[in-house]
């Protein structure tokens, strides 16, 4: 950093060879959060995490970050106090500046916008442009787990006859998500050239990847790791919150079917693990196979986000 | 640019030999703006003008934009399509890339949160801490415009037997700010190496100088330029408006007494005039003089900034 926090701007330049990422997301009171959920430490460390998930879905390196949290003047302090706590040890965690922001009065909800920004090599990055049909799709991870926890919290009748373990991992995978930088660093550097977030759920995010690729995508239902006791718990929708629910922060990579191989032998047993879901096809659009090969599937209802 | 909006993230890479400075500003409605002031495109304009300001306070060159906007669903699309193409026209007009950002629901006011990212030499670019005691203090412009129309939207009676010619150029002031980046990028090619805006206001801003670069302050008030028709329209609180308002959004730079004329030389006549107002001295905090080595004034109260 050439010039931290406290001037008219802050002043960064990337390292020799390096371009920068930047992304925005905001969070905001009654739409991403509430005042009891998921309370103000974990959600000063969320509104970070989302933006270093689009980060991982770039295969970059996280280096700065900039806030800006507006609040109603009857916000206790120690709530704000706590907010910032959360952002900052995330940061610290992941190796990012905070490098300044703004603070404004709001009478109505919170809104906590973060920008981050990390380094990627311009000729290795993962984009969601880069996909050919014949590629394979993969995805990091177990997916539902965050759905499953968000339903929790708000059916609380929805936990009757689960598993304490498997609510209570459901709902740490809601309240608190991992941004997936390591293995997306791990795939740019590895050569894969096409990646995406799973920010809006499995088959959202796949027809963004289609679409900028212009093919289209075949999805294998048995072939996607789905979090064990989901079908169990969930037996009427598991299927709408393992493909339709986003928050589980996964990553989608697309890689052409020669290097799969090479790709899974790089992978440390540490990482998330990478699991074949399906492929990328001529033509336009996502279609949900019951298995490779098998028969087409009504794709569930994908919940609506609100403006997106 | 390496790659626009539409990925997980926007790639930029500045120049050779250049840094990225970056900065991030909300307004919020009721707050920095109502329903009916300054009315949809101008506010999406204003929304980048207040970070391209911090940019020319830096002596930056813009490069690009994120921008977050936040609003209750009754929210009219005319007004969301105004607000966007202020914001656009003026991103277009000082060569700044619109890569990206968020949209949310808000039930409260609306808020728009730009992040603005633009270039400097990292070596010769405009600080608050580089100011030294003996320093030469310069403002641009005309200060108490911005602040003067102010009064006249929010006190309408405040108009009365003031001329309708002035009267319309402090409305102007107040909601068309321009940034002053072609001053703030020659001033740091010229060689200056303190600088900063005047959001705050003269004196708020001249403290946040000498605080950062560990010296005190003098300001002449008879050399300050002050609009000529403002004493005269607000007899009793003209020296407030002048030195209290921030919105003119005009620069203070210090330089060593010894290039202050190689400055003025190198100053086209078609920008926003230097004026010599005061010099930086040993010590700390800011005085107001009636004039240079005159006796010390009260300075005017400075009004309150909601949280900052």
């Amino acid at each position: 950093m050439v010039l931290g926090a406290g001037d008219d701007a802050a002043v960064w330049a990337p390292p020799a060879g390096r371009a920068l990422a930047v992304t925005q997301d905001a969070l905001v009171e009654d739409q991403d959060f509430t005042r009891s959920w998921p309370g103000p430490y974990l959600l000063g460390r969320r509104a970070l995490v989302v933006s270093l998930c689009d980060l991982a879905a770039m295969g970059a390196q996280p280096a700065f970050c900039l806030v800006t949290f507006c609040a109603p003047p009857a916000t206790q302090v120690d709530d704000v106090l706590a907010i910032q706590a959360g952002l900052c040890d995330e940061a610290l965690r992941v190796g990012c500046s905070v490098l300044g922001g703004d603070v404004s009065r709001c009478d109505g909800p919170i809104v906590l916008d973060v920008v981050a920004g990390g380094t990627v090599v311009p000729g290795a990055m993962l984009r969601r442009d880069a996909g050919r049909a014949g590629d394979v799709l993969l995805v990091t991870g177990v997916l539902g787990r965050a759905a499953a926890g968000l339903r929790l919290l708000t059916e609380p009748t929805a936990a009757e006859g689960i598993a304490a373990a498997d609510a209570e991992r459901w709902r740490r995978a809601q309240t608190e998500p991992m941004p997936r930088l390591v293995e997306g660093r791990l795939a740019a550097e590895a050569g894969v050239r096409c990646g995406g977030d799973l920010s809006d759920g499995l088959l959202a995010d796949a027809a963004r990847t289609t679409g900028a690729s212009g093919c289209a995508a075949e999805l294998w239902l048995d072939a996607i790791p789905v979090d064990a006791a989901l079908p169990s718990a969930f037996p009427t929708d598991w299927v709408e919150l393992a493909l339709g629910g986003g928050e589980d922060f996964e990553l989608l990579l697309a890689v052409p079917p020669g290097e799969q191989q090479r790709l899974h032998t790089a992978w440390p047993a540490h990482l998330a693990p990478l699991t074949e879901v399906g492929r990328l096809t001529e033509g336009a659009g996502v279609r949900l196979l019951d298995s490779r090969g098998g028969r087409e599937l009504r794709p569930p209802a994908v919940r609506a986000r609100h403006f997106r």
